[in-house]
């Protein structure tokens, strides 16, 4: 039996900031990940999606990104491993006091924006982060991309990890994302974007921009929260996936 | 047998930025505070500082304040209960992910600065600051002013609590501490700093300044890491307590 | 000839955040506040703003705050006279940065949030503010409460001042705000609202709760430019007042 | 008659936390780089600090850094040039705010750390600081590594440079500065250290570590205001400039 599990950002607002997340997301998603006060997100905000997503049933991790609240942790910034290690663990630890408010536990983690792109290139920086989830807990699941440094050193470590694929992305030969610069970078189809990801998940390949076929691992696939067609696209995804006979399910279900 | 802890502050340089804290108090008290983030200290300092309390044998808390970095969290802030709720479940989170690391446990919380003076007084704030400690964990320790409203609502939800005493300063007939805008706030005699601490602990009360006995617990001692003479002083305390019979030791040993 | 100016708050985005200001309220307001960096704005939404004020010939002014961008600058802070002081000469220097870029010289300083209540109540505090703003430019207009401590205590240091009231806001016999706790703190009836700016212009005082005349002056009106209702307001007041033979008109024209 | 400036940086406190600056250094350099608050300085840092050069007659000018105080603006954040705009203006305008309050006009603006190395060798953000500094005023001075971008894209926006030398670094034979992750990234000899200004200043080169002579513009010396021989050093490059016949002056005297 195939499955995937859908996961998509949550908690984004700060203070009277509100971003135009929508609760009905998670009717469709089966992972939820949380910002943590870094890139996104304050503690009050945290609080009221990680009772949001428990009320549910949708799980948990941290979404830990770069201290750049102003840049939206989407700015590189040119860390050394020790301090991503660090404010890795940081920002797991602070939404795990959340979730212990619950009496839930936390499923995975998954960088964010520019901490979530720098981890996918960089061999030690990937290592850090992959040290930071293992020493905080051995048991959380590592998202990062499909194939990446992150999921490679989360492995390395034996983390379970999951290799997160795009819906609305093209790929290129070697496996990466194309470039948003590119003006081939997306997916604006519905219909394909869907079925791509049925590829991916069932037939293990994406047909990349230059018409080749490359291996990829479909572990997870990221849906977005906000937009217009945000949850209409999220419904229509879940149910083509489970129309192809694709269990649709977080990882510690 | 008598006992008594001892705590101080710690952890609360912040980036390139150094406070004279001085690594051997560490050889003197028995519990340390590690600031949380929000008025000191960073996730790299808060890593250093777990590492240095564990390798003493040193019981550790979370110091959390108030999100003032520039006003070192001594600034009254005007915050709701529920906002004092998620800042202090908040710094508990983070630290407890850099304890993790370590296999540790946490064993307590002092809240810092403005947030510990504002919790002594304010009943509403308090519960909702003993009410986040228990949440995260009915374990841990609350630390608060002797006989304030934190101690107290700590007590009520039946959370372990260490009623905080100060050798250095004067004590009111109503138990409150002298404020610091008084001459005589400060006890600046070593040796009678010392005695007032030996007399709380073995025989309960303290002398007011205005000469009348008042009936104070003290629980744990809280000791300076910087200055010129804290050292000098933490030995000194140390010694003189243990040879009036009094066990100097933490919550949790 | 009477008048009147009429002063919005703009600039309130940070980063990806958007506040949901309407460009279009410029057309009818002679006074923009603009947020500088602490409560709330960031260097690019700064920039942005004063060019759209500036290309809408409206007067710009900086709206400086408390540094508590997750609490909006609405949570009274215990800060020293000295503080504020500090805390106004850079924001209103920073902003005159952006002014100096486009050639433009800034009208005047509004406080925001609890610094604009806290600085209409406390003399100390309103004397360092309106000191701040004296000794950046005596020539700056300084934006307070009508008839409180911050408005008294730049006529002492001989700056203009404008003397600010509310539309939708009922009044005490003592001439201070409705509190927002009480039920009948906000004017509805959007009629009722710009007739008692008529008569604050007009005959100088307002109908207190209470039923007594309240000697007030009125130089200018707060407009908000959120909301629904807000640019449908803003030109019904506008209209109304210049159908009432008021100019509307800010301070340097 | 051959001239150059000694600068140092100035005023990076921050709240509680101080750096060990000297003011005895204003003895003997003739400009001084405030912090602006994005990577150190806060409002009252910067009011003391201006205070302290004005009362040494010592020049003053803005050092606009990266908005990351825990890194202290060393670590490189890939922003647009318009985010660098932005954030120059900002802070030369925060640093005006209070030089307006003593009757002193702003003198130079000299990026900091990151933004220093980032403007030196990238055209783009170069040329977007130059213009930030020129359209707040074309009077200031911008302060940048000789022979750099920075100052090119300064000389071609007509505004007055000041190419700035180190005289305790080496130098490659394409004019850089040796890496500090090489050995021989230090003059640790302070005669040498001295001498080598005196040949920048007199004679227009540097002898670079592979033995070639590099010409060299040399208006301005970094002079390091913490350390414990900051000021033994200060005060003996002052000494041997003067007695080879160079005038230590500021730009604006």
């Amino acid at each position: 039996m195939f499955r995937v599990d859908l996961n998509c950002d949550l908690g984004e607002s700060f203070g009277r900031y509100k971003l135009g997340e929508q609760e009905e997301i998670l009717n469709y998603v089966t992972s939820a990940n949380i910002a943590c006060g870094f890139h996104a997100g304050d503690p009050s905000v945290m609080r009221e999606t990680v009772k949001m997503a428990v009320a549910k049933g949708v799980k948990i991790g941290a979404h830990p990104g770069l201290p750049d609240l102003n840049g939206f942790g989407r700015r590189p910034m040119q860390i050394t491993p020790q301090e991503g290690y660090d404010m890795v663990v940081y920002q797991i630890g602070a939404l795990q006091g959340f979730l212990a408010t619950f009496g839930e536990k936390m499923q995975h983690v998954k960088p964010h924006g520019a901490l979530y792109n720098m981890a996918a290139k960089d061999p030690a920086l990937a290592e850090a982060i992959a040290q930071a989830v293992y020493d905080v807990s051995p048991d959380l699941v590592l998202f990062g991309l499909a194939d990446s440094e992150l999921t490679k050193a989360g492995e390395k470590l034996g983390l379970q990890t999951a290799h997160e694929v795009f819906a609305d992305r093209t790929y290129q030969a070697d496996g990466s994302l194309t470039s948003r610069s590119q003006a081939d970078a997306l997916v604006t189809d519905e219909e394909q974007a869907v079925k791509q990801v049925v590829t991916m998940v069932k037939e293990g390949y994406i047909l990349s921009q230059q018409h080749t076929k490359v291996a990829l691992r479909a572990d997870s696939v990221c849906i977005h929260g906000d937009g217009i067609h945000a949850l209409a696209f999220a419904k229509y995804i879940r149910n083509t996936l489970e129309n192809n006979h694709i269990n649709v399910q977080a990882f510690y279900e």
